[in-house]
């Protein structure tokens, strides 16, 4: 841990606290998120060991720290007081003494967007007469726009995605199940250096492709199949997130039709990319395309999303959403077609907002690329 | 989906409307969670749209759906009514609607134990009069005693766990990444046909092994490394945990001190498990072991979880559960010593009670075993 990155933690707690003082929140209760690793360089996936971050608007920070994570917690040095409890006792005891010692002062309690229920309601009964909220409120404002560093972990996560594309198609996919492609990309991703996948792999093969979040399963792919790709990595805890449509042999006219309208919605969306734009603009862009390609119904979903620690978070790229483009924005352009029962593509990038435009994070051809 | 599919789907929903009724609770909400699989044959990752089952005490159980999953939850024919909403739209004004449609009637609000805060409060305001709950009080008497089928699924899910160990270490392991052992771990569990992996996996080697919760990382495994795996899968939906202790060419004599007092641990908690035997004595069998042997204050977590749909559920195996148990349970027995900056070890394999004691979803063999 050198001493940038302990500062970094420091600075971003300072701005918490000035955030929810902006917000009239007395406290701040964060779980095992992306926040976390924000504001104290650790995270884990959750689960049903309480592991909590409590920020009050003035004093210290308090970690709740299981005792088996103590060793782990301590070494990221994190700018917080550490308060350990063992399998057996009760975390919330802690929670309800901090709760007590800021009964002096007004003001509501945000919690974590993903803090889990069962960790909810016990923090609402430590603060009864307090309202809620979001911590959303103060995070999104600091944590939309990226830094250099944090985009050159995005880049690094998109570069790892790229090659495992490759490596994933070098052998023939033909035969194969779903669950054996995304097996090849997920373990080309670990084994180039991500720390772990974004998200479940999705490989969806033949009429699966047309069922925008189907997983993968144990269909095998077959000749004239459409396959979509969509996965991604963590680096520092930064993701990526590509869509790539690749065909099984030889593509039908119509599976040609539809990639090359779904590549120019794609690419109507990129160009629109500006300081300033409304991100419905760039939803619109990708739209229009289809719609005139007569493909509008089939395209059932937003544009994107944003991107950064977390694979889903603000901003979307959705109609409704008028929130203008700020440089260091980071969002997904994923324009699909699907067609039921029969298949489906999508192609989706990852973009930055920089002075001249979108600044893609990954860069694999978008063609309709045939494997074997 | 086949006939029984859809009615053992039936049976379980009039399981929870009965569990209601005994709980004083009006309504059940449930998100992307396991219970939602376990009651409508559908999940996913939990993510920013709101995908929600809303079951009334009485009345018809109702899907609210993300537009882009409405195929795709329609085709599993859940339980339920299904009712759509597009990108850009306000799923909570559906639970407004159903929420009004119960005012005449009394009674509790549970929510589902993983369901994240953005749902949570909403939720709240949807009943703005209600006291709130948790569904596990509902749900965790109708999981914990797994049928055949649930253990049939389970013992394949460790099945394929057994099989990818000997992949994933047939090749040399020195020089390699952690987390390129972890890739090949998840990639030999998908090419099986596991539908997923359980949980991130851990590869902790060298003093990384002496933290109980390190994943994987890019430290390069050495000779002379102890290396702990642990991993799982998912079939069916059901989990599988093992975790295996290895080491990289020859063990110090200390590894093999420590090895053999965790195995022996791990099997006098084994041997303790018998219809009516309580929760903690399963524990306090594998820490008197390790007390004996000098290592009871390096055995710093419980000894075990309940396994199932969620790969930590109850019962938990920890001092101070005096839960008795029945036939069906499944849960963890994992025995564990950490030595800070030097070693652990760990042994864990998931068994089920049988009317003869336990038996085990995951037979790799426990040894010390030696790896290039």
């Amino acid at each position: 841990m050198n001493a940038k990155r302990v500062s970094t933690y420091g600075t971003r707690m300072d701005a918490v606290r000035r955030g929810l003082e902006r917000s009239d929140a007395a406290v701040a209760v964060f779980g095992l998120s992306t926040n976390l690793r924000y504001l104290a360089g650790f995270t884990d996936e959750p689960g049903e060991r309480a592991l909590l971050l409590v920020v009050p608007g003035s004093g210290e920070p308090t970690m709740v720290v299981p005792a088996l994570y103590a060793d782990q917690v301590a070494a990221v040095r994190p700018p917080a007081a550490i308060r350990s409890w063992a399998d057996g006792e009760d975390p919330m005891a802690i929670v309800r003494e901090i709760a007590a010692g800021l009964a002096g002062s007004a003001g509501r309690v945000l919690v974590d967007d993903t803090l889990w229920a069962m960790f909810v309601l016990p923090v609402r009964e430590a603060f009864p007469d307090r309202s809620f909220g979001l911590t959303s409120e103060v995070m999104t404002p600091l944590r939309t726009c990226k830094t250099e560093d944090e985009i050159g972990a995005m880049r690094r996560a998109g570069g790892i995605a790229d090659l495992a594309l490759d490596e994933a198609l070098a052998e023939p996919v033909a035969g194969c199940t779903e669950l054996e492609i995304a097996g090849r990309l997920e373990a080309a991703m670990l084994g180039h250096g991500a720390e772990g996948v974004a998200f479940e792999t999705l490989v969806a093969s033949g009429p699966n492709s047309a069922l925008p979040h189907h997983r993968a399963g144990t269909r095998r792919i077959e000749d004239g199949d459409i396959v979509i790709l969509d996965y991604g990595c963590r680096v520092d805890g930064y993701c990526s997130d590509i869509s790539r449509t690749v065909v099984c042999g030889h593509p039908s006219a119509e599976m040609e039709r539809v990639h090359d309208a779904v590549y120019r919605a794609h690419w109507a969306a990129r160009e629109r990319v500006a300081i300033g734009v409304r991100a419905e603009e760039i939803d619109a862009a990708a739209r229009d395309v289809l719609t005139a390609a007569g493909y509008g119904d089939r395209f059932v979903h937003r544009t994107g999303h944003g991107i950064g620690l977390d694979v889903h978070e603000p901003p979307y790229i959705v109609a409704g959403n008028g929130e203008e483009l700020k440089g260091g924005m980071a969002f997904s352009i994923e324009p699909g077609a699907y067609f039921g029962g029969d298949f489906g593509v999508r192609i989706e990038d990852v973009v930055t907002v920089g002075e001249n435009g979108a600044v893609p994070m990954t860069e694999a051809p978008q063609a309709l690329r045939r494997v074997m």
